[in-house]
């Protein structure tokens, strides 16, 4: 069973929310506020509550008949949900941590207890999460200590970067001149080495070591902490005490609905803009739904790929423009099977795999707080998204089943319902996780990717100095540039 | 003297041609064509006219109020122009030359007659470009060995590349996993041979060798060539006998004009396509003009990342999207100085510059036929064009004046005119020369850059499986198209 396109939006908050197309049948006169922003997830919200409560008026136009962009919820019946967008929060994810907090949305401990699998050449082991070391990176024989020491070098190197300007950092030609591909091929000694550290790029940017820039890499990792504590790749991929520790209470999702709601009929919905205009004394935006908003400032809440996209008058200066032309996103396919229990935990298996096999070579157990129905989720990455976005729903299905019956058994292979997100096909997404950079793009491009072009001002996850690319990213996005705003009106 | 963005269509032939602007006055009805081709570059025009050749109907949607996309005439006075676009022709741009031909479009030698200029650590050296080896490689007595023997490398490993899937080559991986630096970085022996590696690179992409992988640098050299004759990298850099070689009296543009006025009322300019729908019966293609075209298939004839940016119904899939999203243009200026005469020459000069100043490190005699005025070309490239966009018109005007004259003499300082065209900044262009790909991209999605979904199809220099990225690759691509279309009709 696939999901369609458009999602769904939680029910009494959706209710709330005023939608733009059911204006238009009314040719809506055009709306007015201080600062119109483009895009209803975590960053455009985000932007939007803080204009508010600094004072000033927001109007926040979505294209999606819901909000909350890469994130969405996926009801399983019983009025439990599961997440088929981004869904961790972790230690250092502060701002995301205090607005849940605000909005009454608990977290809990994602499942991590027992033994994780790791699955190679054939073999299945099962190793123990708390051993000494690395936590994440499992105790293989030859490649462990290798990915260790890479990981090491990379953590030091990070540390080398300024998270606000990467490009300026002492060694940036170096770094921002080869692949992470390249990198590896110089640092890492073993095969298994070498493949630990490809599943964990993948895990962390749903796109291959040769797609990104060294430079990119380290300032994720740069940002992957928060102001008083540096950031570490082990950060990015560990569970416990990483980016995946925890998990909300109803879904990530419901972050974004309680925001919307606490904006009330400031969040316009179907409301695809398309043309932004700018002039001395202000903006227009010019959306699908008939809908003209007129104001001071635009915050444009995207990423970089899809901002792109949008038509701007006047035409957007030469570095800003080429940036969105320079700052793909990632390819993942997610895909959860519901089962009546998480049987692989009486086998005193955590539901974490890490595999060479395809298509699925990360998995979790996301199974809802109260332990019922048992999920299991998989992450097809990169290439192997790009390949089985290809593939038909069936096809799809049956390859990623079959995955879990190799690291979990053959209960596996029948679930009770199964659901998947391809984010490359979805149009106002166009992959995720986030936008990541190729060679030479930071060093050229990075001082574009926040600056304001007159009274048009840039958010989205992509645009944070801390957890680019994660939801705690957005949030500080869109607070950063409500701040910026603010500032100006 | 700036150069409007909109430019120039020549007068009788714009006179010629519907704009889209004035029929919306009268709201035209939809037009209807077996097939709406959306762009009229020489991709667009030479689709078109290969689709009424072979009995079908065809319409051109042209975004801007001329033809000719990337190449574009400048008026100099007197009936004399240069071009502000691209304009060479060569041996084995046979698709091109036989278009031109038809049309009456003759062309003539680029001036490459005395000593080209090599400038480099603030030292002037004057070279013969007769001398033995690599015509274009400047005799340094250490860098010159360097770059030939690397020269000769990148010419194998090219000869190993399929033109039509360049990600099928036996080491594919290897060479898409890497940028073009990296490789220098390997290969390269001396900061000299890295240099003239460097400027090369630059005078063929605009961009730098960070910013490209290695295997879509060997597609390009595999592609420099025609069916019979094997590409080169020298035939890429070379002005005898190389991509330089010739040039079209009138000015490059003038055989789009002319393929545009033999379409007549086919063309529309003015008219930029915003949407595409396509359904089981056919295609719609609504513009700005108020226009909506209805036909049978569309041909997208324009760089993959200005495709993206248009509204495809239903969507794209998502091979198709993310290439859009991982093909980014160049970054050039290119700059004109005319005098009363080309001086240069009577100091025994060609007028070409390999340099290692900022911001143009090369330079051409861009003088018309009959020798006058003097013309001094030159190109603002890669990283320079990133730096000096930012700058006013005025200071880039006195860098590059600067930059002539330290070749050439200080009566370079003092011009008739100047005239500048920065495409990054061309709203419907976002830069030249062409489309690159950083690594990883032509292993992954290489196989979406020509394949049609359902009534769509994909012209534009970038799909050429020859010359690439040049006039020739634009007008192969078009004819391709067409084939393809025609086929279905």
């Amino acid at each position: 069973m696939g999901v369609t396109r458009r999602g769904l939006i939680g029910g009494a908050a959706g209710a709330a929310i005023a939608t733009g197309a059911a204006q238009a049948k009314k040719k809506p006169a055009p709306r007015t506020a201080d600062v119109i922003v483009i895009g209803a997830g975590l960053a455009g919200l985000a932007a939007a509550h803080d204009v508010v409560a600094g004072g000033r008026s927001a109007l926040v136009l979505e294209a999606r008949k819901r909000v909350g962009g890469r994130t969405l919820n996926q009801p399983i019946g019983g009025g439990k949900v599961v997440e088929i967008g981004g869904q961790w929060i972790g230690p250092t994810q502060d701002a995301l941590a205090k607005v849940a907090k605000e909005l009454g949305v608990g977290t809990y401990k994602t499942f991590n207890t027992g033994s994780n699998v790791y699955y190679r050449n054939g073999i299945l082991l099962p190793y123990r999460t708390d051993t000494p070391g690395l936590g994440a990176v499992p105790p293989d024989p030859s490649g462990g200590a290798d990915a260790e020491q890479a990981i090491v070098k990379l953590d030091n190197m990070a540390g080398e970067v300024p998270r606000d300007q990467p490009w300026a950092a002492s060694s940036a030609v170096e770094w921002d001149g080869q692949t992470v591909e390249t990198w590896k091929q110089n640092n890492l000694a073993t095969d298994n080495g070498r493949f630990l550290l490809d599943v964990g790029i993948e895990a962390v940017f749903a796109a291959e070591p040769r797609d990104i820039s060294l430079l990119f890499l380290l300032f994720y990792i740069a940002g992957a902490g928060n102001e008083t504590t540096p950031g570490t790749f082990e950060r990015l991929i560990n569970t416990a005490d990483g980016a995946q520790d925890s998990r909300f209470v109803g879904g990530s999702q419901l972050v974004s609905i309680r925001m919307a709601k606490r904006l009330g009929k400031r969040v316009i919905l179907g409301a695809a803009a398309r043309r932004i205009e700018q002039s001395r004394s202000g903006v227009r935006v010019f959306s699908d739904a008939g809908l003209v908003a007129r104001g001071k400032r635009v915050i444009v809440a995207m990423a970089p790929s899809l901002a792109g996209r949008l038509e701007y008058h006047p035409a957007l200066p030469a570095l800003r423009d080429q940036l969105t032309q320079r700052f793909p996103n990632g390819s993942v396919i997610k895909c959860e099977a519901v089962y009546d229990t998480p049987f692989w935990r009486e086998a005193g298996l955590t539901g974490q795999a890490v595999s060479d096999a395809s298509p699925v070579r990360i998995t979790f157990d996301n199974t809802p707080p109260d332990g019922k129905p048992g999920v299991l989720l998989g992450f097809i990455e990169g290439t192997a998204a790009r390949v089985y976005t290809r593939k038909s729903a069936a096809e799809r299905r049956a390859a990623v089943l079959n995955n879990f019956a190799t690291y979990f058994g053959d209960r596996a292979l029948k679930p009770n319902a199964y659901y998947e997100m391809n984010w490359s096909t979805d149009p106002w997404t166009r992959g995720c996780y986030t936008g990541f950079t190729p060679p030479g793009v930071l060093l050229d491009y990075g001082a574009a990717l926040r600056r304001p072009v007159g009274r048009f001002h840039w958010a989205g996850t992509e645009t944070s100095t801390i957890w680019a690319g994660y939801m705690d990213g957005a949030v500080r996005s869109g607070q950063r540039a409500a701040k910026e705003v603010l500032a100006k009106l």
